[in-house]
């Protein structure tokens, strides 16, 4: 009651959130923090362990005056700071939030790199920053022995210590943990370090380990119907450790989504089978992929995982077989909070998983996570195509985002080409035909030379030449085109028999002989076809969206993907795979469903907004469209419009045309890996 | 936005809540209370097929009006009303809410017995009514079926119906519904019973079942170290429909607690061998209980469990070690919410298990369910005994509970005595002693004879006379001391061999020969010395508890359990295993355990009584305690103070001595149930 001479309360501002509060002085900042609900990490709860809740006392204008420096606001920097600025790499501007404490006004930021042990590295082209705010928290914890006078549970006493040190409410705990949590803490002598999940439901403790510890795995993982990728990141750095892949093995129920689908339909118990082939491979990557990055498998405590709608119903069990009919009803859309052992995943036994949402019927989590990945549109109507047996189609700008899928068919993948191959040492990428001769260039993976320059034969002898991928397809289907031996309409043209050897009759139509040793590698009539008819769904995909939004051309192509990656936008452009635009516009932005689900992983902001970006998505569905039909019979010809020709044409021209060896207007890009 | 000569809103209010609110008229009264937050039960969702959402339209003074009739204040009954009348029992003075619509100014009372199709029947002495407030509901949907424009899936449109029609708010989806729920819809047509289980999480759909669906089931299981008892309860009238029991077969392992705790320290697996069996014994009971309700146990969609601290603990899968010593440290001891399948129990495969809480390392989730059925205590002091291998002791008024545990050893179940064996038939239950001659009269399980009655040696003679169960052998020790055969210390009094026959020199000690043929059936020193040591721990807990709330006599004593439910309390007072008490205010209040587990499967607001009520209850540890020595040596001399004698004396002195057959005082109430 009495009024004293004490000193008043201190004013802070936290930035960038703008929470202010007034605290006595002598508060730590960290728990200023705390009750203002500005997030500070801290895995030790403010011991000055973990060295996580850096802050940075801030200059600037505050009320009415203006603070120069933070000095005489804060206490200095104590023994524990300097110990972490020489030992841990605490930058000297910084201060632990837990050992400064609050002398007077102040302005404290909070790095929005809230990993200050690590900073996320740009690895390859596809790598981008993701801030983490992450959905699990490491939290140490000392809790006195247990008395006989205390009759709360230790579990009890730990959620207690949990809400008035770490500022975490009403905890629950994962089953696993119910019955290993006391053993853990007596094993540490009731020190120890216990994981909280926290996303939308009430914070789960999910581990529990004896003493500190100080590190936390998650995996993102895309499930495609042809190949399972699976990312180790580690939650307290944000990076991404180390990264496999491997052939989906529901491959041996049927090659194609609807192949797989009609197997459920056609066995009693498909469906189990199917689900059990993919969590096995799954599993089998978690396994690898934890091995590369030197950790257990039961260090990984959160997962995360996208796919298209018939690859995401099966991995949860759900049966796919109204995804394979009208009107193509998803079980389920929405995002998913599930614990791994549910959907009998090998992972820490308490380990939380999140499915991203499912746009539509034939537009799955994979593309959310494109979606999501690429959703920072501005004023440009930008086109993200991401190919596989499917083509996602996303089409937006910032006002508005348009959805579709269209089906390509396995036709870029190399599949349903007679000479087709996948991405491996030995199969023909880059192609290039002489308009007067006729006679071809090829590269092949594995070798960087031409197969007219010397030394080409000596470097290829190793795997010899197999095949033609998916990438070398659409370039000689293209040169093909712009050396005259296809039509417009696609047919190629038998009359040049008599010019070339390298068209040879077939039956009724016409074969281009691309290679001939050891192996004769033709592009066949029908394979030409087998593109157009791709190439064309995907084309009628993207105008049928251009359509909707109501422009005639985009300002941004993004090909995402393995084989958007592989590809020359100038040969997409050139067989018509994707709409006219300037060349230079067009990127290849790698594994964008894999980058969507990483961010997924690291920040729940990401996972609040790829929600909202789903529900806000406008869907097309294709099969509903009777313009998709024109469209697409408009698409099937060499080049599909006449608009699209002149930029078309000025694009190639001079590549197609300098045919001076190691300066041919091949791709700079060299990707590092294959889908 | 023009004002037309439409009538006013009406004003309606909701009993007992008292919540009102202004509707328009012709809105039906079940979405009135929908929108002021009244619940009213509702399987159908409004459709007049359930007949549950009964409301009794009530006169009274209202605002300024006195309403003396609902007429014209609600539209006329009508024809699915009329059905209802007919064939489903709806009272006269009744209406269904989604068919009454508001027409003027009303009050509307929600009958508290919201259960309307069945009530709860009144089957036992210690049954007693539960109101229903279940954490399960069912709702009955009627979804659009799918279309091709619509991309939500199936479940998001199942969760935006429920919270549209039904007033669920975000609902979650039980990873077994995940999988199924789809088909579910489909087989019914998009018309389907979803089961929502809400407490104090996120509601969560935890079954789904094509079509309309009425029933739900749970049970309600006390997990003793001997015996295990289960009830099946039907959620939708609160009825007990079927109990069983069986023996715990951890008995095995040990035959009391400590034994099966050291069993766990001594062998690797015994932890997992203990759960395994008393999991393995639970899902038997339920498959029995499950059988005898005429159900399967898929219908069970939810369980309450209570148990001390060990049978909890080993239950859910933790190791009991810490509980076998010092300082008897709980891993947990709040109220757990758990899914069944996590536990390993084969109920449905979503259902729900409640665990109640435990009150301490010593006083467990039993002796919390027996709190919550007899804790609504007045201004009297209230002692509550449930007698099992440790006696749990509760004792407190309106303003203050305490709580304890004694340990008073398996002698009063029959173990440990020479000729002790459980309640079956020919075990001898009641005994009275000529205090002159010395000879006993008997009663045994199966017979309503007394041995010196015609008849007896016919009746007894399909089972023989096999042992003396608890109950016999508490008459026993009492009726030897009234018949002065027992000094106050305890010791057989050897000089009346000369007396009487009965009294058998037995080594250096006497024993007295209670019954003789076929098999001699004797109370031996050693059987004395064990009820001395088994009640005077009792009886020193007791006191323990009424030194601490300052008292010197208790108002009402309640003997809750089986051996509760048997012994005469008279004898209890004459051996001093209860502090004195007019014995008119001794009452047994059967299965109060059970009561407890059944009060918070039927009721939600009982979880967060219980809860409540274990965190307000005063925790006396007895082994911290150097009074309780004290206060044991003293109890275990017959009886244990003088100030118990003269009520005791007063009490006994009739029945004992009146020896006419057929009017001898013996307990009117014949248990139907025996521990």
């Amino acid at each position: 009651m009495s009024v004293s001479a004490e000193p008043a309360d201190a004013l802070v501002i936290f930035m960038p959130s703008g929470r202010r509060g007034r605290f006595a002085r002598g508060t730590p900042v960290l728990e200023a923090a705390r009750k203002l609900g500005v997030y500070v990490e801290s895995v030790c709860g403010g011991r000055g362990i973990c060295g996580r809740c850096q802050v940075l006392p801030s200059y600037g204008h505050f009320a009415k005056h203006a603070i120069t420096s933070a000095a005489g606001h804060l206490t200095p920097a104590n023994e524990v700071e300097f110990r972490y600025r020489k030992k841990r790499a605490l930058p000297a501007d910084r201060r632990l939030s837990c050992q400064a404490r609050i002398e007077g006004d102040l302005v404290i930021d909070v790095p929005t790199d809230t990993t200050t042990i690590g900073q996320v590295v740009r690895k390859r082209a596809e790598a981008r920053d993701i801030v983490r705010d992450c959905a699990v928290h490491l939290h140490y914890v000392e809790l006195p022995p247990p008395e006989m006078e205390r009759t709360l549970g230790d579990l009890d006493r730990l959620s207690a210590h949990l809400l008035s040190t770490h500022g975490v409410e009403l905890v629950d705990y994962d089953p696993s943990v119910l019955a290993t949590a006391q053993s853990a803490l007596i094993a540490g002598d009731y020190k120890a370090t216990v994981a909280v999940h926290s996303d939308l439901r009430r914070p789960a403790v999910i581990g529990i380990w004896p003493g500190y510890r100080e590190q936390a795995f998650g995996i993102a993982c895309d499930i495609g119907s042809t190949t399972i990728a699976c990312h180790l990141v580690d939650l307290m750095s944000g990076r991404t450790v180390a990264s496999v892949g491997a052939s989906n093995p529901q491959i041996r129920f049927g090659e194609d989504l609807m192949s797989r689908v009609s197997y459920v339909m056609m066995n009693n118990d498909g469906r189990h089978a199917l689900t059990a082939a993919v969590r096995e491979a799954v599993n089998a990557l978690v396994q690898r992929v934890a091995g590369q990055g030197g950790i257990a498998a039961e260090d990984i405590l959160e997962a995360t995982f996208v796919g298209n709608p018939i690859m995401h119903h099966l991995f949860l069990g759900i049966d796919p077989t109204p995804l394979g009919q009208a009107p193509f009803a998803l079980a389920v859309s929405g995002a998913l909070a599930l614990r791994a052992v549910d959907i009998g995943l090998a992972l820490h036994p308490g380990a939380r998983v999140y499915m991203l949402p499912c746009i539509a019927g034939h537009v799955g989590a994979d593309a959310a996570a494109v979606a999501l990945a690429e959703a920072n549109m501005g004023a440009d109507a930008t086109l993200v195509v991401d190919v596989g047996t499917n083509a996602e189609i996303l089409l937006g700008n910032k006002h508005r985002l348009l959805a579709a899928s269209s089906p390509t068919g396995p036709a870029f993948e190399g599949a349903q080409i007679s000479c087709g191959q996948r991405a491996a040492p030995g199969a023909i990428e880059r192609v290039r035909i002489d308009p007067i001769t006729l006679e071809p260039r090829v590269r092949v993976i594995g070798s960087d030379l031409w197969s007219d320059e010397d030394g080409f034969a000596e470097e290829t002898t190793a795997f010899g030449i197999t095949g033609v991928c998916g990438s070398g397809i659409i370039e000689a289907v293209g040169e093909m085109f712009l050396a005259g031996i296809i039509r417009s309409d696609g047919t190629i043209d038998g009359t040049l028999e008599a010019r070339s050897s390298r068209i040879v009759q077939d039956g009724r139509t016409f074969s281009y002989q691309l290679w001939r040793k050891p192996h004769a590698l033709s592009i066949t009539q029908a394979d030409v076809r087998a593109i157009q008819l791709a190439k064309g769904a995907l084309y009628a995909g993207a105008r049928l969206l251009m359509e909707r939004l109501g422009i005639e051309r985009v300002d941004r192509i993004k090909l995402a993907g393995a084989f958007g990656s592989h590809i020359d936008p100038k040969y997409a452009m050139i067989i018509g795979l994707i709409p006219d635009c300037d060349v230079s516009c067009v990127t290849a932005v790698g594994n964008a469903a894999g980058t969507g689900a990483r961010m997924a992983l690291l920040n729940r902001g990401h996972r609040r907004e790829v929600e909202a970006l789903v529900s806000r998505i406008e869907k097309i569905e294709t099969a509903l469209e009777p313009r998709f039909q024109t469209l697409f019979v408009h698409a099937m010809g060499f080049p599909n419009s006449t608009d699209a020709f002149p930029e078309l044409s000025r694009a190639v021209q001079l590549p197609a045309r300098a045919a001076a060896p190691g300066n041919d207007g091949g791709p700079r890009r060299r990707p590092r890996t294959r889908g």
